[in-house]
Order: C-alpha cells, then sequence, then structure tokens
C-alpha cells in the first residue's frame, strides 16, 4: 500500500489516485457481450441454452427452477444460517418499509390541483451473481424491496453451477423473501433475456443486480440502447474510504479494509488518517490479519493498489472523501456525528468504531448494492423508490383553467407553438358559449 | 391517421403500432457524436468554438453569457410574458416544493441505527436547446427544482442564434430562476463539455434537459461510458395518448392531438375511444383546425404515423395504454378520477376535459420532462429528487454490535467472505478483553 502526504501531493497526483482507472469498459468484451445480446434477442431460449453449455459448461433441460427444487432448500441450509437470514430479513424491511413516501396533492391555484401517484415497477428482472461462492446477501437486498414496493411480477436469474443446480442458500432466500420465479441462466445471456424477453424468461421493465463484467457491460448496453429497460446503476469494483483520528483502533481499521480488499483484485481501500503512527500500526495490522485469510492472494493484489493518506484534519479528510465519493465510508474518529453533515458524497456511511461495513453488506438495514466509480455525486443507492416510479397527475376545473389561461397562451405564443394555445383557447371559447 | 379497432387487431399488430420504431438510434450519428466527446475531452474549449462556428454558423470569441447580457433581457421580455413567466414560476415551485421528503432514521435492532441524509447534487448542468424558437419553458422545469433541491453550481448551456446571441427569454427565465453560469454552446459539443469538463465549463455531476438527435445520443454516449456523470434520462420524441367517450368534446380533443403533433414529425399521437362516431368528428375537427395552425406541415407528418383505435370499454382503453405506457395521457371520460388507480405506466396524467396538455408543458405546476419510449413503465418524471441523491448511514453501540454479530457472521461465513466476519469477530473480542 503506498504512503501519500496531503501536504506534498499535487492535484492532478490526485486526481489520478481518485480516478477509477479499472472501470474503463474492454473493448473485446464489449463486442463479445453486443453478439450475445444480438443472438437472445434473435434466438431466445435456444440462445439461452447454448450459451449455458459454452459459459457454464452444464447442458440444461429447463431453465426454470421447480418449485419442488426451491422448497427442498429448506431442508439443507443449516439452522444457524436460518436464524441469521431471518434477523437480516426483519431488519432490511424495516428500514426499507420506513422509507415509503407519502403522495401529494397540491393546488397551485385556484381551480388547478396537481398531484402524484407512487406505484410499483410492475416487472423486474433481479439478477444474483454465482462464482465461488454463492453471493445470497444479493437476493436480500434486491427481493426485500422489490416485494415491499409491490412488484406484480419478480423475476430473479442466476446462473448453475457445474452441476446444472442454482445454489441452495439462494433458493432458500429466494424463497422466503417470496421470489416464485427464478431461472437457471446468468452472464449476459441472462440480461439479454430479461431486456427482450425469450420464450421463457418475460421482458422486464428495470433490470437490478451486480455481475462480473460481461453483466455489466450488458447492462450498460441494454439501458444505452433506447429499448424501454431500465437498470439500477452503473457498476465498478466495489470501495472502500476510512477516516480514522488517534482515537480509532487499528485493529478494527485494518479489518474494514481487509474486508473490502477479499471482495475482488480491482477492489479500491484508501485510508485517511490525521496520524501517522497509526498508519504505521494499521498497516502492521494488515499484514498480520491477511495471513490466515482464504482469499488472501485477492485482497493482496487489491491492496497493491490502494493507498493510505496523511491528511491534517478530519475536515481535510472529509473534502478529500466527498471529492472521491466512495462507495462505503467509514468514519473511525471521535464524535462521528459531528461529521455526518459535512459528509456531501458516499454511497453509505459507517459511523464510530463499532461499525463496520460487512454489517451494512449483510443485515444492518440499509442497501448493500450502492454507486462506485465515483457515481455517489450524482446516484443513490437502492431503495424502496428504486422499484417504485411517480406519475404526475393534474385536474383543472373550467374556472381553473381560465385562471390559467393567459399564462399558457402567451407562453405557447413565444415558444411559437400555435396548437398548444389553441387548446386553451378552443376550450375557452366553448366556455363562453 | 389510420383506424383500428381492437376487436379486430392481432397482438403482432398492435405490438408493432406500439413499437416507437422510430427511436432506434442512426449509426452515422453515434459515430460523428462519439467524434465530437473524444474532440471535446481531448481539445477543450478550442474543439467548442470550432464547433460552434461549424454547426451553428458563428464565430464566438468568448462562451460565458455575461452578466450585463443576462440583466438586458430584461428589458426586451413585454410585461404580458413575464407575467406568464412569473405565474408558471410559482406554481412550478409549489408543486416542487411539495415534493421534498423526510429524511428517515429507523433502530433496525437494540444499539442498530439507520438513517438517511438527502442532500442535493453539488454541480448540475442544463442543456436548453435552440432552434425555430427559444424553448425557455424548459428553463423553468429544470432550473427551478435545482434551485430547489440547492444544488450548488447550476450551469446552463444553450446554442447561440446565428448572431451569436442566446435568446433573450432564455437569458430572462434563466435569470430570474436564480442562473447566473450561462454558456453560449449547443449539441453534443456542449453534453461532452458538461461530462468532462474544459477549460471554461466545469465537468458536471449530472446532465439534464432535452435535445435533438445528436444532443441525446451524446447523452446516452457519455452515460454509458462509466465516466462517473449521470444523466436525467433516455429521451425520445414527445407522445400523448387520449382516452375519450361519448362524453368528450371532438375539438378539445382534436386541439390536445395537434398541440402534440406540432412538435416534430415524429412526434406520436393516438387516441382510443369507444364511440366511434367521436373518432369520425375527431378527424373533421383535426383537419378544420390544422388548416391555420404555422406549424401544420410538421403536425401532418406526425399525424400521418399516429392512429385512433376503437375499444370497447373504458377499462380496456386503460389497459391499453398501460401497456403502451405513453409520456403524456389525457382522460376526457366522465368521471376521470373513477380511473385514476387504474393508471398503471405514464408519466403525466390529464384528467377531465378542461385539462389540456398544455397546461402542464407550461404552467400547472408538474414538470414536463417525462418517460418517453415506454420508460414510463419504470421511469418517473423530472422532479425535486432529480437533483438529490440519498446517502445513507449506520451508527451501532458496542451493545449493538454484539445483537447482530452472529447474524453478520454467519452469512459472511456462507458466502466464504472471511475477512467480512473478521471485522465483527475482532471487534468483539476487543470488547471482552
Amino acid at each position: 500500500m503506498k504512503t501519500y502526504s496531503i501536504n506534498s501531493i499535487g492535484q492532478e497526483k490526485l486526481d489520478r489516485l481518485f480516478g477509477r482507472a479499472s472501470c474503463k469498459r474492454n473493448r473485446g468484451i464489449t463486442s463479445l457481450v453486443k453478439k450475445i445480446l444480438r443472438n437472445v434477442q434473435k434466438s431466445g431460449d435456444k440462445a439461452l441454452f447454448a450459451y449455458t453449455e459454452q459459459f457454464d459448461c452444464c447442458r440444461l433441460n429447463n431453465i426454470c427452477v421447480q418449485r419442488s427444487e426451491t422448497a427442498g432448500s429448506a431442508k439443507i441450509i443449516p439452522q444457524a444460517l436460518k436464524r441469521a437470514i431471518g434477523r437480516a430479513i426483519l431488519n432490511i424491511s424495516a428500514f426499507h418499509k420506513a422509507q415509503k413516501r407519502k403522495e401529494i396533492s397540491v393546488a397551485t391555484m385556484p381551480g388547478v390541483k396537481c398531484f402524484q401517484k407512487i406505484l410499483p415497477i410492475d416487472t423486474v428482472g433481479l439478477y444474483v451473481p454465482g462464482g465461488t461462492a454463492p453471493l445470497f446477501s444479493t437476493v436480500l437486498m434486491l427481493a426485500i424491496p422489490a416485494k415491499l414496493a409491490g412488484c406484480t411480477r419478480i423475476i430473479l436469474c442466476t446462473p448453475p453451477g457445474k452441476d446444472g443446480a442454482v445454489a441452495s442458500e439462494i433458493l432458500y432466500v429466494a424463497q422466503v423473501c417470496g421470489i416464485r420465479e427464478i431461472y437457471t441462466v446468468g452472464g449476459a445471456q441472462a440480461i439479454a433475456a430479461m431486456a427482450y424477453g425469450t420464450e421463457t424468461i418475460p421482458k422486464v421493465d428495470k433490470i437490478f443486480g451486480p455481475g462480473n463484467q460481461f453483466v455489466t457491460a450488458a447492462k450498460m448496453i441494454v439501458a444505452s440502447e433506447n429499448s424501454g429497460v431500465a437498470i439500477d446503476m452503473p457498476a465498478g469494483p466495489s470501495e472502500v474510504l476510512v477516516i480514522a483520528d488517534s482515537s480509532a483502533n487499528p485493529a478494527f481499521i485494518a479489518s474494514d479494509l481487509l474486508s473490502q480488499a477479499e471482495h475482488g483484485p480491482d477492489s479500491q481501500t484508501i485510508l485517511i488518517t490525521t496520524d501517522s503512527s497509526l498508519m504505521t500500526m494499521v498497516k502492521k495490522e494488515i499484514s498480520k490479519q491477511i495471513v490466515t485469510l482464504p482469499r488472501r492472494e485477492i485482497a493482496m493484489q487489491s491492496l497493491q493498489k490502494s493507498f493510505l493518506f496523511l491528511a491534517n484534519s478530519i475536515d481535510e479528510s472529509i473534502v478529500l472523501s466527498n471529492r472521491y465519493a466512495p462507495e462505503h465510508l467509514i468514519l473511525q474518529v471521535r464524535n462521528p456525528e459531528k461529521w455526518v453533515n459535512k459528509i456531501r458524497n458516499a454511497g453509505s456511511v459507517f459511523l464510530g468504531r463499532w461499525s463496520p461495513e460487512s454489517v451494512g453488506d449483510y443485515a444492518s438495514g440499509t442497501n448493500h448494492t450502492l454507486p462506485t466509480s465515483g457515481y455517489a455525486r450524482s446516484v443513490s443507492g437502492l431503495s424502496l423508490e428504486s422499484f417504485q416510479k411517480t406519475i404526475t397527475f393534474q385536474k383543472l376545473t373550467k374556472k381553473g383553467l381560465s385562471n390559467i389561461a393567459s399564462a399558457v397562451i402567451e407562453m405557447a405564443d413565444s415558444e411559437k407553438l400555435e396548437a398548444h394555445g389553441n387548446a386553451v383557447k378552443i376550450r375557452l371559447l366553448s366556455q363562453k358559449s
């Protein structure tokens, strides 16, 4: 891990360090993904079976997971894990339920009523990655708000293991969250199926969930095609930024940096501290803790690209963090609440020494699907709202229309949109007659 | 305008009619826009001056609009238009102010507090198209919520006329809305400038506003580059769908269809009615009203691609409308409120005979930046929220962490993310010691 001092680093160097170089899309991937998208759009299920054989190395007869399979998963999951999942569901539900907004209605002038309705998005597609371990926590973070929002149809796509089956943990969590439609298909082909529809998989209105670079590329491409399918957010490698003062515990900080670093070789971890001796101790702790980690190779690669900053004050550290706009921000400082109102750009924030990032990844209640690559400047993490849309309404009375008429006609005339003005004039005339 | 009956039309034909064929992006445009984006990214202001000369046919020395110019605009605008704009500002402000959300805070379990803060997006870029008439209403719809949200820096880009100046109406509205940073640059080059920044124009966090196909393509491309810049929403040609029963006034309907049709040759207008004689009368009214319209050529082209449906009931008409997911929906039926809860997909809805679409385009209070091309299924129109983001926070006490610890450790172990569990275990151990 490289160390820098804020006082000696130039702006240009800082921009480069904060630049998220790793999120540029590979051209080879883009062209392969485009080919997959076009094939699934053209050949539907047939293409899905072929890609599953090619990429997941298994031959399927059916991509629909049967109810009996899903139900059977409950028998395999250990009680302790069931209890853990139960706890997570309670907490995540409580925080997301509280996000329910009130619909508003305003009489902007006499006889002119404007109001809005908040509705669930009808059909949503959840993507859950496969890989070395079944990431069932993703199911929690997507399925719970989708259910709470009241989406009519919720489908879940996830790649099969080499044996052709979906991990029991994923099936179990899907079942307890009330997801009944599960398809054994992963990668860019799953995104294509949800974007365009196939004989088996319905076209959805919005696609949610993380994935490898093929999945991410596929989501970005379908979102840019103007095909009517939205995506949750752009995705890049995961990030954590820790701000610590001399009160912080170096072992805690090291454990937080490592839990980010183990995600993947391109995960980014940053520590900003006002205490140079803490920095040394954190490095020592990392060396100590990393030894026993099963994913230490991955963590090591990630840490090589990460860095430590020595700053002059917590104020300055927060300014830097706002500039970086981290996905996760951990404040291990005295009185962390004091700084809450200075934080301008971040996905999710962890306050104080007893709030490690991993509680938010699994069970505290907040969502773990968060903006990366600096998108925290403009994009929010997943919430109940991500599964909803707002429709505005207006109802004018006769009198209301005559109250607003001159304003509309005047503006329409100035924009040279005469038919816009006519729609008001014709009504006014009929009113008089 | 072609006429169809719901009873005889096939599903396939319906899908085709509802398909928004015109929103596919032209390859020639994409490659030109990509070139413009790369040039502005590389050469900054220099590229902006060159493209302005090439596309807007005027040579500028400076792309910053001077304060004196903006202030001078007030002298040129007629009093009646000033009053109209003032009325619109009051109504739009009232409806968008009401959209302010409460921040929530939940103790999901003892010692585990989750809360959210709602913040403005720091730097936003508003694009206002030029063209035959200055569309200053766009300034209202973008600037008012941006100001209400509290965005720190709001910039506005708009192309110059052939004389190199920005229309006074745009300057005036920008000024009364409190926008102080205006740049005379349009097209894809303006989007590039806001996405990457130049010597003069700052890189923004999110880009808003409509535009021609070059602007739209540029927005979609920068949004797909994972460069940290978000856009308001995908944009396609404008649309209206009118549902009418025998109580409707054919002249009113005709005026609404025409006010949509005059927008552009690819605007889409649809009428669904339960009354075949009304259909005939609407067609007659259109022929009558179109004659005097300055933009009748455009309206004519648009109407050629539009269609009328005969349906069996209002219920069925709403089902069709939900399937189409129109940008604008007008209900000219008895008791329009009765149907509000059946509407699932629409951008903005106009209830009853005294609520023409044009009131929402200018002054009722609702936003006129709305999802097209079927995106109303998953995307909301612009609102206060579009200029905000949410940050989630969590704060655990010692006790809170021990309450949630087993759930987190159990789940992290199952996902084989041992460092995630360690971040909790290390803290627990230190607690005991």
